[in-house]
């Protein structure tokens, strides 16, 4: 059973995997060859070993899928059981219980998302709102993540199908954590949701604007940490991604490629992840917490193109040196023209 | 003038570099190529370029230095000027005050300290103790980051001269504060150090040790984020790593060679950061605010071997994935054998 362990001081919960089959050398192997694998795309080779956990299909041919929702193999987390959250010592620990699942965002071997049609890009949106509603009933979990990362033409050949990841938790991230904290503190403060507020401010001085749509504006954040580190968010208030109108998908699915398609003519195809941050799970059994929430978080995407490696200082400290204004990132990634 | 930008969510200050003469393009190029330079060590050929900051220096032949701390070429913070706090909007800025110095950890070129002998990581780690004196005298100042990233043998050729960096800021750089917060709240509740108690525990339990001495004890942190993450805590209960008694830094210099003898023997000599974590400078004009920083900090040093690359998963997210049992982690350690 996969475990969560909570660090004592900062209150961070990492998931140790437990697998005993891998000794501290094989992780060390591991990792010196984890670049080496070639061939063919696993996922197009053997179809038939992935079991369907959901899948949006044809209406006219229902042997074809169009998005197809698959438990992830070597899955960090197991659904089934309890969560037994208990102490060990000074230290807390609970069973690591959750979902693990892997988006397969096309049956065709197309490598980014930013080079399938925007109704294929609806389809998977569409899909991560109906799993986070599929797993938000789950008494046990409290937070869905969706994340992608893409690695780009440098790993060609290998099994990166256009896909992303749904991870379900029975704990807040600590990011997620931090801005739903930081989010509420500022609307305590003020009685507004900051991330409003950042909206209006980058309409009005505009430099940190690298698009916008009538639903969407993607920005280069104030303080990025990366060069061309891009946010999009809703200009709607909302704090759950998945109570998007069905009309907002469009424009989301057209925002998202626009976006990634400047990353990937701009900067040469280069490796990226997004991280959608959504609102956690509302359990009925714990109302009080999540009064204002509704009002202070409001959802949004981080992009970010992995164009420097994290220096050892970065993680270690939580200091992030850019070597880039956000002005001058956004400016590029604004003057990028592409077709959508 | 460098810029720290706030993020207003979460309250993380970033360096924004505004070398203007860094177009995005030039960013772009940079890292493509950053791991393409070679030759000779940058330092050894131009010694006579690096300005003197400090030195010890031999008594018997002051021509020739021990330690030599100069400042960062490419310094990321400017030490002249006003800090300048002040709004943009809804977010903070200020001027990037702050020391950025190298310290040179030996003459010779000698890529590890691993392989330096017990009597110059003493002056080293004295260097570091008098270096940190020094910046606390800025009232500017609020913190001495003292860090390491070691490249490696596969940085063999290159300018990497055993070496570490000195960062001193006008913020508490946010794992800092996370550990301050931590602490605090344990204390708050206990009236006992967090870390006296996480020693006290690994004491009973023995199986996250990696290695112990009279003054120090290294541990497998019980949540770690990486394989082979190690922390290295001094048994005694101080909160600021310069104000070691004189005679506890060779069993410092004693239990970090012994642990990073083990790193480099048992997983083949991989790249590793470490992070001094010691307390904030205590300004005195703001004393109520450091109340209790005395009995409940604890500072420590932070090691951790690159065997694994930082997913967008984790830093997206902040939730880390651990392939290995920290117990497993710590029994491979305890058994590589290293002569100090």
């Amino acid at each position: 059973m996969p475990e969560l362990r909570k660090d004592p001081v900062v209150g961070r919960w990492v998931i140790i995997s437990t697998e005993r089959s891998k000794r501290p050398r094989d992780v060390f192997v591991l990792s010196q060859n984890d670049k080496s694998t070639e061939g063919e795309c696993e996922f197009c080779a053997h179809k038939e070993d992935y079991p369907e956990i959901f899948s949006l299909r044809d209406s006219s041919n229902p042997e074809r899928w169009h998005v197809l929702v698959t438990p992830r193999k070597n899955r960090l987390l197991q659904i089934e059981g309890e969560i037994d959250r208990r102490a060990h010592g000074i230290y807390d620990v609970m069973n690591g219980i959750g979902a693990h699942e892997l988006v397969l965002e096309t049956p065709e071997h197309v490598l980014n998302i930013a080079d399938l049609p925007l109704e294929t890009i609806d389809k998977v949106l569409s899909v991560y709102a109906l799993r986070i509603r599929d797993l938000e009933q789950d008494e046990r979990l409290r937070y869905a993540l969706i994340y992608k990362n893409y690695e780009g033409e440098r790993q060609r050949g290998n099994i990166f199908h256009s896909r992303s990841n749904i991870i379900a938790l029975p704990v807040n991230p600590k990011r997620v954590k931090e801005k739903l904290t930081g989010a509420r503190r500022y609307y305590n403060y003020h009685e507004r949701c900051i991330f409003c507020d950042i909206i209006r401010q980058e309409k009005e001085q505009k430099v940190r604007i690298v698009a916008e749509n009538e639903a969407f504006i993607a920005i280069s954040a104030f303080a990025s940490r990366f060069p061309f580190e891009t946010w999009i968010l809703p200009k709607r208030h909302l704090c759950d991604f998945y109570k998007l109108d069905p009309g907002e998908f469009r424009p989301l699915s057209e925002m998202l490629k626009r976006v990634l398609l400047k990353i990937k003519i701009g900067l040469n195809d280069p490796p990226y992840s997004w991280v959608f941050f959504t609102a956690p799970f509302r359990k009925k059994h714990r109302p009080g917490y999540w009064i204002t929430l509704e009002e202070d978080f409001h959802w949004h995407i981080e992009i970010i193109p992995q164009l420097t490696r994290i220096a050892g200082f970065e993680w270690g400290t939580g200091f992030y040196i850019n070597p880039m204004l956000p002005e001058d990132s956004a400016e590029f990634l604004r003057s990028i023209e592409v077709e959508v």
